[in-house]
């Protein structure tokens, strides 16, 4: 039986990762490791200037799975390198809570956990659904299980991990799968510039949710908002390799002609 | 007077930000915008569920600039969206204590300043030193400079920001620039398992330097290690383009034929 490692960045006692599990566990061998509270939005931040623990969670009276004091990435880093021996077959992080697409990939703890996963040597995916609305999680859960199958048969691109995002519909109104590129859609960003109760400033950011109707179907929102499911092959190689050649023609004192 | 603003992730107080404003002033316009505190290997961590605070730094006597109770990128968002304006011509973020090379690249919040400050519409850079022991900043203070005024006469590639690493040499002994891609380097990461005093376990992550030196001319690491400065055009677009080819050859069912 595969051994499946599951984490997320909504915490270990959301929602998401329990109806993962539950679906996981009719095929695979499934151990959790996710971080303890909320971690959305920090990206591929890691813990060196404070210890981490471990904790052992129960849900519905039984062992869940492994809490950790720090964010997704410290989890897959102490999953694969401490507590999962031999390595999983498999990582998948989610079910997020909020479709990760377009430039917010770049925040994302879920898609950073996969990254992790992916740079450790695992075949990593990371799964979320398109709305912040208590969804039904069955849907993407069972997406989930066929995608994970697809990986194990046919493996990863190197260097490459897999972020899947589901439309927030029933089962059957998911009309298929598509391969994409991540596009360009964002958050309306702005803070707001509030008083405290002692007239002190602060800000927050706060983002208005983007139109993506329009959106190119080669892309992970495009895709979403026709009701496809979007895998998107993503790299950690951040090299825009177009634009070295550039940089090579801006005559540069000094610039090394680099060896073949 | 073109109009330059600088970050970090070693905080305000640090040392590398105020020997590169330093030499930035003679020729720019500045603008501080940094942490209060160090955010090292925060990655692209944005604050969601906080306020965010501004205060007013002075050193040596004089203003220097804005800290911010936040990441490097939440320093970013806050200067271009509300404290900057108009937006400034370009963004320096450094002079870090420590390279950012390698697979490394992705749990920096140096670069992910950067990364930022792209994604803003801003013309931006990273720079870093590659030693973690109190060196003379002023070498990469001034490549600092030089590649500043590179950009803002050449512009960058659309999406690129510039990931610069200087060796920890004095002047004379930089051999010159090389354009690199991000290589493979990394660090030997392992956990350090403990006991607290109340024989409580906890973990703490260490990572032994790697060997560079044999790290291929054309990469970050390999340039560094002979002396020349290595800049690296980064992309926030992590989609491997190659691998999404690979993906549409898995005979997945239900895939949509993707429009053209």
């Amino acid at each position: 039986m595969k051994r499946v490692l599951v984490t997320n960045d909504d915490g270990i006692y959301a929602k998401g990762i329990e109806v993962l599990c539950l679906e996981l566990k009719k095929e695979f061998e499934v151990v959790v490791v996710a971080p303890e509270t909320e971690q959305s939005a920090v990206g591929h931040a890691i813990t060196l200037m404070n210890p981490l623990r471990l904790k052992k969670v129960n849900r519905n009276g039984e062992f869940f799975g492994y809490a950790i004091n720090g964010t997704p990435a410290d989890c897959v880093k102490l999953a694969i390198k401490e507590l999962v021996k031999p390595p999983p077959d498999l990582l998948i992080s989610g079910i997020n809570l909020g479709a990760n697409v377009g430039i917010n990939v770049i925040y994302s703890g879920t898609v950073s956990a996969a990254t992790e996963g992916t740079m450790m040597g695992v075949p990593s995916m990371a799964i979320s659904i398109d709305t912040f609305h208590d969804p039904d999680f069955l849907p993407a859960a069972r997406i989930a299980r066929q995608v994970a199958k697809m990986v194990l048969k046919n493996g990863l691109p190197e260097n490459t991990s897999l972020n899947v995002n589901v439309p927030a519909v029933p089962y059957e109104e998911i009309r298929g799968f598509a391969i994409t590129r991540q596009g360009t859609s964002r958050f309306h960003e702005k803070f707001d510039k509030r008083l405290d109760p002692r007239k002190n400033v602060y800000y927050w950011l706060c983002g208005a949710t983007w139109d993506r109707n329009n959106a190119d179907m080669n892309t992970d929102a495009g895709a979403l908002a026709r009701n496809f499911v979007s895998i998107t092959p993503i790299t950690h190689d951040l090299t825009n390799y177009k634009a070295m050649e550039q940089l090579k023609r801006w005559n540069i004192p000094g610039l090394q002609a680099n060896e073949g």
